[in-house]
């Protein structure tokens, strides 16, 4: 691969992840500080990040503070203790975390502040079940949801009247004192209540709408589930309510920000970006699409003429078929790599945000016309290694993995497709 | 749904068909008649659509004629005999006629003409195994192939080489006559010899090649298949063959000139026409990118800002996993209902060209912001419906089927998304 192409689809991907860095860009969301006391806390895959963010810039005093993160996404804070607890499935380490965290915001005045760092991931980093319920009930009926074919507005209405933290409890309990909820994105659409199950925004779903979508998927819920459902202690706080009134939420960074970020990156390089938005489906089939739109770019011109940067994010899903290693964005990439075939002229990136592609220690990686073909030397099948869903060993073995570590914030992933006018490209049909 | 959207869907559906219906496009692509005798045959889902053509425009006599289409894609014609047979399973009809078509050219002059009609489906409707093998020994070799994982280049090298017609055999058969070739392409870059396994067309592959690729993908070829290709008699016309030297191709109608041709019918209508090109993948994947796609133009007016048409075309595959009814086009309409789930402002449709989406009797469907709801009316559920492969069903039971009968032509699938601004549309994140 052309190391220039190489460096540059990486910039285009560092890019994309530094628009939404909260080292870099929460400064400029923070509040005027209180006359009374600050509290910070948070949870979730930045959570770390915007706490060293808020130590660096605030102005006034930090009182107290605790965040939780998943593991290998701490960063070192003075005033803030950091704690690192399990992600995606909950364990009790992020269930104490999230106590203590309710318990800091109790018996605050009008004068205090609760700066509250909310980021993707939050909801199961941050996990108490509503009293009367065990943590083995929540994940009972949450395993019978996912099954179940509930779409995601369904499950989480369910969720937030189980939980004792999440659908604005958090912003409640807090009350009288003054709540900003800083948020950065992983949900499409952008919507507060949705991202990390909104532990301070307000919950326009009611416990009969939750036991209503039990009942249509005929979930068989423990007894407890239902009592708690039964009791009107269970109804979370809905717009309106006085306890919210103080609660307020800023959004430092979003999905489309980072696409954004990388289009200019694209655009400074050149090429003329086209953000297709955030995609989901299975890795490989989303990869014959944006290989066709490629080609369709590189032969006709069409929807735009190269040099072009397609440029998608979201979050695909891979079934696991294989025994090989790798992310869904490695897989991605392979299954591109086998659909261009080593086409002329076009090269590509895709990578996880939060620098962590699956459970690999990479990113992401990067494709170059030659790819397949260097594999070949080194008696590596593309095609082969893509049926045994190893994306990770075969741009491992050609040394273009994107390693950055865990980069300590997360909106979903950044695919990048350049493609250049070759000799063969032509106008028309 | 609305009459004046499901009309201009249906209308832009129609377009992109006409482009390419060999009735309206053949007369303009018929060559001088000859000295001699004219001799028409062909082979394809459009055969008797282009013979009827040739029939209606061709200024000259037609001395002889016999040309092969699929079950029901017949059409009377006058002197060109058609005949029906199977695909994509050929059967001994297909194999009868293609026997008879070789025959007519046998003994022409170099003052005759043969005007060779070619479309998709035309290489497993007109089959004939090379000498000494069966269609037996043709269809072992054909389905580990299929199962093998190689590619459409790879399997066509060994078909070629088995057959006694396909990889420009016929046009060797027809020397020293003047052989035009007009051609309806339906595959990716439209390569002559690629399209029904190119009869008329020189073949780079070798004999070599094909022993390759069996050995390649470790397929037991039947002994009378190995016979074959360790004859030199199995080896096919090469680039600079002079039996070629008189053959000429001429390209009537591709996948390109359908999707500008909707691309023109939707501008036509105030919308900005965004072309993705020919897409492969399982439908609802490809349906899922789809609708991120058209959440992107409604939300961020990215990649262009609405009234948008986004059109795509290609072949998706479907998966079958229910007992439902329903093409690869219902298919993928009923995820992008799933989807999009009642979004305002985006309709769709998607059809198969041909005019029969799978094994059905409709061509597609069109889909409406208010289809989701108006199945609950009646009792549906989509999600259901899609989880058992049942687009026909739901998209029928809608009234919402396009239905055409076929239309004698094919260049796969014409899909259609229109975005319209809604009040909640804006720009920018």
């Amino acid at each position: 691969m052309s190391a220039t192409k190489s460096a540059l689809l990486k910039r285009i991907f560092l890019a994309a992840v530094a628009a939404v860095d909260p080292l870099q860009i929460l400064k400029d969301h923070l509040p005027e500080p209180p006359r009374g006391r600050t509290i910070v806390i948070g949870a979730g895959k930045a959570a770390a990040a915007m706490a060293k963010a808020v130590e660096d810039d605030w102005p006034g005093r930090i009182d107290d503070g605790l965040v939780v993160t998943r593991y290998e996404h701490g960063l070192p804070c003075r005033r803030i203790e950091v704690v690192e607890a399990a992600h995606p499935v909950p364990d009790a380490k992020g269930e104490a975390a999230a106590q203590r965290i309710l318990e800091k915001v109790q018996n605050l005045t009008a004068d205090d502040l609760v700066l509250c760092l909310i980021s993707g991931g939050g909801s199961a980093i941050m996990t108490i079940p509503a009293p009367g319920l065990t943590l083995a009930d929540k994940q009972t009926v949450n395993k019978a949801l996912l099954r179940s074919g509930a779409n995601i507005g369904e499950m989480n209405c369910v969720r937030k009247h189980l939980s004792a933290i999440k659908g604005g409890r958090l912003a409640a309990a807090a009350y009288p004192a003054r709540v900003v909820t800083l948020l950065i994105s992983d949900v499409p659409g952008d919507d507060p209540s949705v991202i990390a199950s909104g532990p301070t925004v307000a919950d326009p779903t009611t416990r009969a709408d939750a036991l209503a979508v039990l009942r249509k998927y005929n979930i068989d819920a423990p007894k407890a589930v239902l009592a708690r459902l039964a009791d009107p202690a269970s109804e979370t706080p809905k717009p309106g309510d006085e306890r919210l009134g103080r609660s307020e939420t800023r959004m430092l960074g979003t999905p489309q920000k980072a696409l954004e970020a990388a289009a200019a990156a694209a655009q400074a390089a050149g090429y003329t970006p086209l953000i297709l938005g955030d995609l989901e489906g299975e890795a490989r089939d989303v990869a014959l699409v944006h290989a066709g739109i490629a080609r369709q770019i590189a032969r006709h011109g069409q929807p735009a003429v190269a040099p072009v940067a397609l440029i998608s994010g979201g979050e695909t899903t891979v079934t696991v078929r294989g025994k090989g290693r790798g992310g869904r964005n490695a897989e991605f990439l392979l299954a591109l790599a086998v659909a261009l075939d080593g086409q002329p002229g076009i090269h590509a990136a895709a990578g996880d945000t939060d620098g962590i592609d699956g459970t690999e220690d990479n990113a992401g990686a990067v494709l170059a016309p030659d790819s397949i073909a260097r594999a070949v030397d080194k008696g590596l099948s593309a095609k082969a290694m893509l049926a045994d869903n190893d994306g990770y060993g075969f741009f491992s073995a050609l040394g273009d993995l994107i390693v950055t570590g865990p980069t300590r914030t997360n909106i979903n992933d950044i695919r990048v497709i350049l493609i250049d006018p070759t000799q063969s490209t032509r106008a028309g049909s």
